[in-house]
């Protein structure tokens, strides 16, 4: 909370060397907090603020900065050191942070990690990304049901320490298959004499490792959880998955969405925006945008198709860039929605026809007020002594008017139709990107316009 | 987890009305789990099956429907019999309830709801929209500092059925101010003797009332909390929010943010697609269109104005749609990734003149390949006898490319510094909508293209 005032408060103590206020500023606020203010000290810094404190609160404070930043440290830090502060970490936030080593670091510090750890990484590190496997933490806490509440508490009180939660606890058998779970209050307003198989919920809401993590944090989500199970396919627990990782994840998936809607590839990634080099944010951007600019070289091509058209009612050119936005428009607009109900689970693909005809309803009340538009604008701006013998501005507004409100009904419908198709092929529906649907819509509009158009003024 | 098994199961118990078996099958399940399956039920049926269970879980299992059924339920039902349901609701979603009911239902429940229920929902409605104060709860467990740990136990054993979380306890003074705060791990784990006061965390992360809800979800996330107190101007603590709530405000502002992208005006409200009127979808939809349709007409006359130009070089209307999709596509990247990057905080208004390095970096490679791209276009497809004498194709070909060049510049740049302008005058970056960019880069655009082209090609 107060950060802003902590900020010179540490430098102060750093300056004058104070290494026991040091310890106790570092001991008593947040560790988040912490992080941040020796995030924007040089690393030599860091590293010399950081020993001053125990391997444990070390580790807490180190798993808080941002991944770049850990990985920069772990890069640049003796690698005996490192391996202890390894050990320590959270299992889950080590996993990242293996991840993202270079190979060769990475060869260097797991053989100077203790075996249990090692272990731990090298489980970790097998299961795909973006699976429950790959995010969960294997700290977690289990009882016997045979336990009474009493010991469960005792047992709790010493493992504590070294859990990611205590307050959801999962029940094992011998075979550490996951039979049930109970909640800390469960157990703190039951009889000491009770014992866990009495009062613990058999019906665990669970996750299967190899289960998307997208899934898992929805589960957590809707079942309200301060922890999720994660147990492998033999129904043995193998880790956790926790409410910050869940907001982590949601998170990480919205950044995606977006950036996949604006059609930026690469891999959205966790490095900030300014931190990505200028050749890989051409790399992400280029390849959407040279794709596009060559579909829209089509859209030049039914131009040319109809030049002839053109070069006779000059007029019709001025309405290109309204054919072209607004189909762009209630193309992307339909999309999102329809990609939003999708995604809250809102609609499926079975709703298919009751989208397209809400759609088809909406769009011709918005076809009637663009046509209705064009056709003012033409009727009104445009000069009737321009016009060829044979054609009226009126004949000319009125076929205006209707391509225009055939491009908005068309688009509206190839807006919300394309994401459900994608559904169906089993394909993110975001990957109908609005560049992309921009880019189409300008195709069929065209078509659409010089069509109708034709047609009206051309009836030989 | 078995939902898919569960339908048949409660169909086959409600038809054998089997009171005895729904009521345990309703009383173990997880509530979300029951109110999804009531949820595919008729209202009197609803209605029937609740009323077999006694309040608590009744009202448990009626505050996990989805917001607009539990509106309609309470709309349709008994007013006493719903007040009786409201006292026992959760604080925070008896409180989105009530916002949402009809002025007459509310007018006709309220004075029938018990004393003290009836002022905390009157305490909640005070606050505004989207703050801390409208979406925290106000069951929330406190403490004094001078309670032993055994006392505190104890008095968590008793409050813990109607609180919405034991796990965070906030420890108050004689005047409820807020001093500290305590985990129930740091109970479980302290000596019993041990005083409350010894063991509490001063340095409590909190939220004022009147803090913006994403602000306070912000804090949740950063810091991994369970639950954040809220407390008014004078430090005293009024209610708390929990961690999925800050999910629940995560997925909203995601929402809103994306139809904004996407300029879908309206109240980004909590009704599903399908059952959002067609009328209602099309005010919420037509603003932005019929906005940027008149708009898009002003890039019309940019044509008209070179009309001479476009009549003497037909082939250059065919770079029309290039021209606009290219520019609406960069702008689109550079604005998304922007606003993304503001929204997590990677940059700040100060960051201007770094992004806008960074982007210019990345908009000139771009430019480049997209120069080099029309250049083909033209020299290769384009017929070289078409030309008017004094122009050779080579000299078209080199305007083209250098006007598009010039629009992917300015494109990215106005794409990355409109949402940096929005910041500045304190407005929300995303109102910076792709559709709305599109629009106006087109017009930059078209400005651009002409009057470099003429420059070219018409140098008298």
């Amino acid at each position: 909370m107060k950060n802003p005032l902590l900020i010179p408060e540490l430098r102060e103590l750093i300056a004058a060397n104070d290494m026991a206020a040091i310890r106790e500023f570092c001991a008593e606020t947040h560790p988040e907090t912490v992080a941040e203010l020796l995030g924007g000290l040089e690393h030599p810094e860091i590293w010399r603020i950081l020993h001053m404190l125990d391997t444990p609160l070390r580790a807490h404070i180190f798993s808080h900065f941002e991944l770049d930043l850990q990985v920069e440290l772990a890069t640049g830090q003796n690698r005996r050191q490192m391996a202890r502060l390894l050990e320590e970490m959270p299992a889950d936030d080590r996993a990242d942070l293996i991840r993202e080593l270079d190979e060769k670091v990475r060869d260097e510090l797991l053989p100077l990690v203790a075996k249990a750890e090692r272990e731990d990484i090298r489980k970790l590190a097998q299961y795909e990304e973006e699976t429950a496997g790959s995010v969960m933490s294997t700290d977690y806490a289990v009882l016997r049901p045979d336990m009474t509440v009493e010991q469960a508490i005792e047992q709790l009180r010493i493992q504590a320490p070294e859990k990611e939660t205590i307050y959801y606890v999962y029940v094992v058998d011998e075979n550490r298959r996951l039979i049930g779970f109970v909640s800390l209050k469960d157990i703190i307003v039951s009889k000491p004499g009770r014992r866990i198989r009495d009062l613990m919920h058999t019906d665990v809401i669970k996750a299967n490792v190899n289960d998307d993590q997208e899934s898992v944090a929805g589960k957590i989500e809707k079942y309200d959880l301060i922890a999720i199970p994660v147990t492998d396919d033999n129904d043995v627990i193998v880790g956790i998955v926790t409410h910050d990782d869940a907001i982590d994840i949601i998170r990480q998936e919205q950044t995606e969405d977006i950036e996949k809607l604006m059609a930026i590839s690469g891999e959205h990634e966790i490095t900030p925006y300014l931190k990505i080099s200028v050749f890989r944010h051409f790399r992400n951007r280029s390849g959407w945008i040279v794709g596009l600019g060559i579909i829209s070289m089509l859209a030049g091509l039914v131009i040319q198709r109809y030049e002839e058209v053109l070069l006779q009612f000059a007029v019709l050119a001025t309405f290109l860039p309204m054919i072209a936005d607004t189909g762009g428009n209630t193309g992307s607009q339909s999309a999102t929605l329809v990609i939003r109900a999708l995604a809250l689970k809102e609609i499926s693909l079975r709703d298919i026809l009751r989208v397209l005809f809400k759609e088809m309803q909406v769009s011709a009340m918005m076809a009637c007020v663009m046509g209705l538009l064009a056709y003012i604008r033409l009727i009104v701006f445009a000069e009737s002594d321009a016009m060829p013998p044979g054609t009226t501005l009126a004949m000319l507004g009125l076929a205006v008017a209707v391509a225009l409100a055939l491009q908005v009904l068309t688009s509206t419908l190839i807006g919300a139709l394309l994401p459900l198709i994608a559904v169906f092929f089993k394909l993110d529906p975001a990957i109908v990107a609005s560049p992309a649907l921009t880019t189409v819509v300008d195709i069929t509009g065209l078509v659409i316009f010089f069509a109708v158009v034709s047609r009206f003024i051309m009836p030989a």
